[in-house]
């Protein structure tokens, strides 16, 4: 079955909003077993928003729509949507009834958003204001669901999901599984991947990159989960025991989960003394649930006088090597350890940009440090290229994964000098 | 002229990867002044690519097309292009000669990016292997950029909008212009603009909501710039002066912009004691490049025994009002102007969830505190509803709000207990 994802609103053809919808939707129906053909986004304009819905549900099969159904003036989809399936509007006192009771008197905006297209089913939104509402042809169903994404959300697992699955059959023509890498390269895997496409012809191999993750998927075309899995592991254990130095496992493909198995497994706590990442590297970790399991805090030292006074670091050592050294980053991550009292720290200081590069530092370098409680720091260097923003994601990504080989050294040698 | 950006890749369809690429290049456009008409994302498969870019080609004007590009196995877009401009391929010495400097010894997948189609300008790729392409045809011109976001931004700024400006006139049908508040829901403003729309017939409010910051963009369609901000100027102002207490401004829409703007101005500093963001305040002040000029760092007391060692919150308090409590939220703030010895701080903990959440202090249950140095600390509870992730989003967006009312009433009064 086709199946197409449609954003609606100029915000995001004008890049003020990243569509994070059409992923998380992708998302959801690809672990629910459906396979999204099409992404689309158009603008809010009447004329446009017509002519980009009406070409999706002339492909057929099913087209889930968000944006547009808000009480706002420059709403306008619910009425673009009735004119295409030829449907009046009636007035529903229930929804109007929910609605009171949430918001107490109804605006005209709100009076709109209890006026429903006759024709479509009504999906409630318990935290916001606009209804879904779902179309049918007998061609193609249309699904619409609010932009804001929280809405969307709610209403995608309580109410879309479950529809789909009692309207439409799943699409388990494919099986597919995903191993993840740190610091490893695109060009270095690729040859493997080759290889294995002439060994394993019915294999279809993707490589992933992402500012120091990289992620090769394997999919195979069959209904079958187990035949599939048959077909996909002994490939996928080629690709991973090639690389077994950089592999992580983390269902979601995050390293931070690894991170969280790892320590909690090992009943180890993690303090964490940044600088140039500015509390990336800590929201990054706690952005995982149960973080605080394992996660005691950490220290942002973004001034070098914090450095000195949370950290310990020595005022001399940061006027002699640099706040960017080898030096420093090993004195933060022991301060860390001291100041938290936690088993393992890690520690960063680089130069984040746009500015304050040197030619002996440029934009880019940065310095990190992992240690154990009572162990010597070890600390590697890094020269990210990009803006700002990669060159945190970037150095964050390979401090998670060099924690994660000392840890691994660690972990083997029961506690000796690596 | 239609404007039209196609992402091609599996993992946009999964999910797997959110389609950032289409939000930077729509925004880099616009701020150009051309205005995209649609973003489409297709997988790789090369029957479903070669049918979308052709779609988008036959609807004429520009395609601008990211991914597929790379030296592996499963990029399949050149080739798909050239196929569709009739191009046969040659190996080009001179990027082969670069690559070699580069990357040493060419493998098979670096002599494959040697070899470009002969009807294509090549676009010169400084960060990666992949260069950029350009087709033309009487009616279509279609540009191919890496799905690598950096090496698409780094092709996209150099070589890419300069090609655009030399070889297609600006779109300069729009002027547009966005106020942005803090702590202000859509149905507040909706009202104004439904009254606006009406006195102002000629320009087109949309309202944007974003986890407590929300963006009204209003537009005209006129070619004059002047002209057109002769139109907008009242309408924005009326917006503006309505919830003059919620507005902050900022060129790129961000409140740490503001918040920024408004610290370096005052020669304040500002430090953050953080618990349920886990880091994530501080990430999102330095974002923001200069970020260094006011604020001095941060300590992420994810656990009880960091608020006490490092902010000098009494063990009793925690034990006996909670973590997430008006009390410690307020010894937070005190502890983190002790610890770093800054202007102001700010401090925040809540339950972010899925798990912790209580009868009493359900998940999303947040406590804020702000204060200057010397003064009683400003506090308040504030209910975010959603994931962890937007309950993390949502609060960190309404502190920096309460930060920036509660130093705006300082400034006037000159540090007046408020």
């Amino acid at each position: 079955m086709n199946i197409e994802i449609v954003a609606i609103g100029n915000e995001i053809l004008t890049g003020a909003t990243v569509n994070t919808n059409a992923a998380e939707i992708g998302q959801a129906l690809f672990k629910a077993g459906y396979r999204v053909q099409r992404h689309t986004s158009i603008p809010d304009n009447p004329v446009m928003l017509r002519r980009g819905l009406i070409e999706a549900i002339e492909r057929g099969g099913l087209v889930i729509a968000t944006g547009g159904l808000g009480p706002t003036c420059d709403d306008v989809t619910r009425q673009a949507a009735a004119e295409i399936f030829n449907s009046d509007f009636y007035y529903d006192e229930a929804i109007a009834d929910e609605l009171k009771v949430r918001y107490g008197d109804l605006s005209i905006g709100l009076k709109d958003q209890a006026t429903v297209p006759s024709k479509a089913i009504v999906l409630k939104n318990p935290v916001g204001t606009a209804s879904g509402l779902v179309f049918s042809s007998s061609t193609a169903t249309l699904i619409l669901m609010p932009g804001v994404p929280r809405e969307m959300r709610v209403m995608l697992e309580e109410q879309v999901l479950p529809y789909l699955k009692s309207h439409f059959l799943k699409d388990h023509r494919y099986v597919s599984r995903a191993v993840h890498f740190f610091k490893l390269n695109e060009t270095s895997v690729d040859p493997l991947l080759r290889e294995l496409q002439v060994r394993f012809p019915s294999v279809e191999f993707g490589i992933y990159p992402s500012h120091g993750i990289l992620s090769v998927y394997a999919t195979v075309h069959t209904s079958d989960e187990a035949e599939g899995m048959h077909v996909l592991a002994p490939a996928l254990e080629e690709i991973a025991s090639r690389f077994r130095g950089h592999l992580f496992e983390a269902h979601s493909g995050k390293i931070e989960e690894a991170i969280r198995h790892m320590f909690v497994q090992n009943r180890w706590t993690l303090s964490v003394a940044e600088s140039c990442t500015g509390g990336q590297v800590s929201a990054r970790l706690t952005q995982v649930p149960g973080a605080s399991e394992y996660f005691l805090g950490g220290i942002v030292s973004y001034s070098n006088s914090l450095k000195q006074s949370l950290l310990g670091v020595p005022e001399k050592l940061i006027r002699d090597k640099g706040a960017v050294s080898e030096e420093v980053v090993m004195a933060m991550a022991k301060g860390a350890i001291g100041a938290t009292g936690s088993d393992f720290s890690i520690a960063i200081s680089g130069v984040a940009g746009p500015s304050g590069g040197t030619p002996e530092k440029p934009i880019g370098t940065v310095w990190m440090a992992v240690v154990k409680k009572g162990m010597h720091p070890y600390a590697v260097k890094f020269q990210a290229k990009g803006t700002r923003d990669i060159i945190i994601e970037w150095s964050a990504n390979t401090l998670f994964g060099e924690l994660i080989t000392y840890c691994r050294k660690i972990d083997k040698h029961t506690d000796e000098v690596i």
